[in-house]
């Protein structure tokens, strides 16, 4: 293990953290808030640790797939462990796990929150929460490497391990390049949505932290009620983006090519909206009565599949009151996800469908032993270690699943809060059902629950294996 | 697909069904019950119906696998369909379709009732409720085999179709011969059984009810507080037993041929029986504070415990009534099951190894691409296929599990009670949580839950892939 590169790259991540903190800055300084001198406390923490970490350049920048996808593993954690800083410096969070729950729920775009009154909190320090959400949607590896000449070629490991989906693919032949071209058009779509945000009046500071918000479908907004107090347009765009958010950002990079044709075929996109189409009609048709027009029963149907399945996490209206099946439908999004390649979180589509797919070809094997059979999406085939590596990761995610609930449980709430509790955060939702719903907050865990259920969220952001390796005896080996 | 082969067996099971009510029709005669008409009806019914299937031999009684995998379905599905017979022409279950869950929840071992009151029942109806466990645990088509000279040698996929477990193999070159040696030994087991409940002073009625419900890991019993009355001799010989009919057959198999030392250092053997002391461990500290005794809190503990993971469903306290931790013990329990080729249902401890196994190569794989890894069990090498069709099995698993819970939310009860429901059912329990815990019943359910639910029991049972495959479009191809 080449520990001298780790060390370098988290020290960098550091450094950029530093400047990430700028704008909150910024904040602090135009609504002349006192917790800007905590923020600039903690861009000097940041700063002088990445100085620290980056002052002796590794002998070999070489890189192979153990130190990408630690030094990605590590990356996250340091990130998070001082990207709390600001909120314990000022006070306005005093316990530190809780800072960090928060952080890691930023940055992890998960949106859980442990505040019972965000208005309450400072707004430069609001600014700082919601913006982690949208650096941590496409990535602060993947903004590093559009930035930095970091390690030549060979940064495609810390690519594969920050990017979501089953086989990243670089969309043009360089790393670097592809990053860059991420970001572009992740910008481009943050600032259409902000622009029509702004048109429904929405004010600038609400306007941008709802854009980070929907952008790195995190969800984290300014007020006690979410998205509740918004005018009906403004909650029809944030539907709208969310479900654009959840798309994988290959399929825009085709659209940007005019390659059309090709971007509408796409079946894990198709998938997506039909799932999408199919849970609103479902749940339209179980809350109709809940609501004075259809017309209502629709718009909210709407806004919480998106919101849930993009793995974002705003809310309009308090789903835990909804009738069992709604609820088990959000509760199925919940692990369903959004696309692969795009900034939600979740099991993913494009999973889903490698997996149904692989159960109907084993099925067909059973009665057939002797017929050989390719899985293919899209017209390509797709390699047996993929088709592998899913059916793993989903074991992976059963046992991480298994494991935090069991440990949660010790805290004695009921099990369906429990329960969604580690859906919310391992899926990098945010709100669950019962006391962790929409109206409460994941205050009431104890601190061992606190830091499993961060775990859960920084596995679910990283899909599992950068993190699992983490405690996999082989990547320490010599 | 060879029809009249399929039609053929199943008309042969239903003539071993009309056989096997014999004995409680023997039980309505000593305890000179009206019911015994009904059952002399049902009976009637089963051979008639069993001989005008039969009557015709078929051309060709070559079996490929989809023959093998469909007529095990079929003779389960009618199975369940026939056995429901008795409790509905007695009035003793007037509505088919509980009548049906009863028998399926039978068969399939469950133990999940729709009764209330079960001391109101005749006896000879509750003694065919619980043979139909003691069938069902090892197998009706087991039990054909063992009996019948049907269809040569290529009897193995109709063994591998019903048996438990990844990878069924034979004990003897021949399937008939390896039949009868399953039988000997589940035999031999009950008899030792029955004989330590009868030296407790269990009635010998109550004593085969409960030796009926403990071999075949089924759980119905002839008392509303299930086995809370009996005496704590009578509870701790039914937990051993319930242990020892969750180990795999292959060990006895073993032991029965001296082969000591290889049985005891089967892995699966060894994890089984680590997972049952840790979970009675975590949970006797658990709720310990809520016995008298340490004594009471191990006993309840192990009683549970060993009731939950070898997928039995007996209780001797109401375990709904625990802490939340203990409660998610065995909720996950329930999903670990018994060992491969026991009785027992749920996912299997064996296939839980390959998983973990499973997940440990691939995170080997990823840091280091180049290796060449084999998953070795017990000094063999697990074949690629198995490991695949494993990771595949959860796939469905959770598939059916999702689906399952989806339609059974549009009753509208909690989500503990329909979340456990599908889960008990699934993994052949009986009891889950809440509304459907060890004091509640699954009569409150909509015929359609029900049904759903049944279809449950009977995937559970087989394991899923022979039912799924009578979905799937291969299977019907010519």
């Amino acid at each position: 293990m080449n520990y001298k590169l780790v060390r370098y790259i988290v020290g960098w991540v550091l450094l950029i953290e530093a400047v990430l903190m700028f704008p909150s800055l910024l904040i602090a300084a135009i609504y002349r808030e006192r917790a800007g001198f905590g923020l600039l406390a903690a861009m000097a923490c940041c700063a002088a640790s990445g100085l620290l970490l980056t002052l002796k350049s590794p002998d070999s920048k070489k890189m192979h797939a153990r130190e990408g996808f630690v030094a990605v593993s590590f990356c996250w954690i340091a990130l998070s462990a001082f990207g709390a800083l600001p909120f314990v410096i000022t006070g306005a969070i005093p316990s530190y796990i809780d800072a960090l729950f928060e952080t890691v729920s930023g940055f992890t775009t998960t949106g859980s929150t442990i505040l019972a009154d965000v208005e309450a909190m400072p707004r430069c320090l609001l600014f700082w929460r919601s913006f982690t959400h949208w650096v941590g949607g496409m990535g602060v590896l993947v903004f590093m490497m559009a930035v930095l000449p970091l390690a030549g070629g060979s940064n495609m490991y810390m690519m594969k391990a920050e990017s979501t989906g089953p086989s990243v693919g670089k969309l043009v032949p360089k790393v670097k390049s592809t990053a860059m071209l991420l970001y572009r058009m992740y910008l481009a779509l943050s600032a259409a949505m902000l622009v029509l945000l702004l048109i429904g009046r929405m004010p600038l500071y609400d306007s941008l932290i709802t854009v980070f918000g929907t952008a790195g479908t995190g969800g984290f907004g300014v007020r006690n009620d979410s998205m509740g107090s918004y005018s009906l347009y403004l909650q029809a765009v944030t539907t709208v983006f969310m479900i654009l958010f959840g798309v994988s950002f290959n399929v825009y990079y085709l659209l940007w090519n005019k390659k059309y044709k090709t971007a509408l075929k796409n079946l894990e996109l198709r998938a997506y909206l039909l799932i999408i189409f199919g849970s609103v009609v479902l749940i339209t048709i179980n809350i109709s009565g809940m609501f004075d027009s259809l017309f209502e029963a629709i718009h909210h149907a709407a806004f919480q599949v998106a919101t849930i399945i993009t793995t974002t996490g705003f809310a309009t209206t308090d789903f835990d009151l909804w009738p069992s099946f709604s609820k088990t439908i959000l509760v199925i999004l919940m692990f369903i996800g959004a696309c692969a390649g795009s900034t939600g979180g979740g099991i993913k589509v494009q999973r889903i469908l490698i997996l149904v797919k692989s159960i109907r070809n084993e099925l067909d094997v059973i009665v057939h032993p002797h017929h050989v059979r390719k899985m293919k999406i899209d017209g390509h085939v797709v390699e047996a270690s993929v088709i592998r590596s899913v059916n793993i990761f989903l074991a992976s995610y059963v046992a991480v699943f298994a494991l935090s609930l069991l440990i949660i449980s010790i805290d004695n709430f009921d099990f369906t809060t429990s329960f969604t509790a580690v859906a919310a955060t391992l899926n990098n939702i945010g709100p669950g059902l019962e006391l962790v719903g929409p109206t409460g907050n994941f205050s009431q865990f104890s601190a061992l629950s606190k830091l499993v259920l961060s775990f859960d969220m920084l596995a679910g952001r990283l899909e599992l294996f950068p993190i699992l390796i983490l405690f996999s005896r082989g990547t320490w080996r010599k």
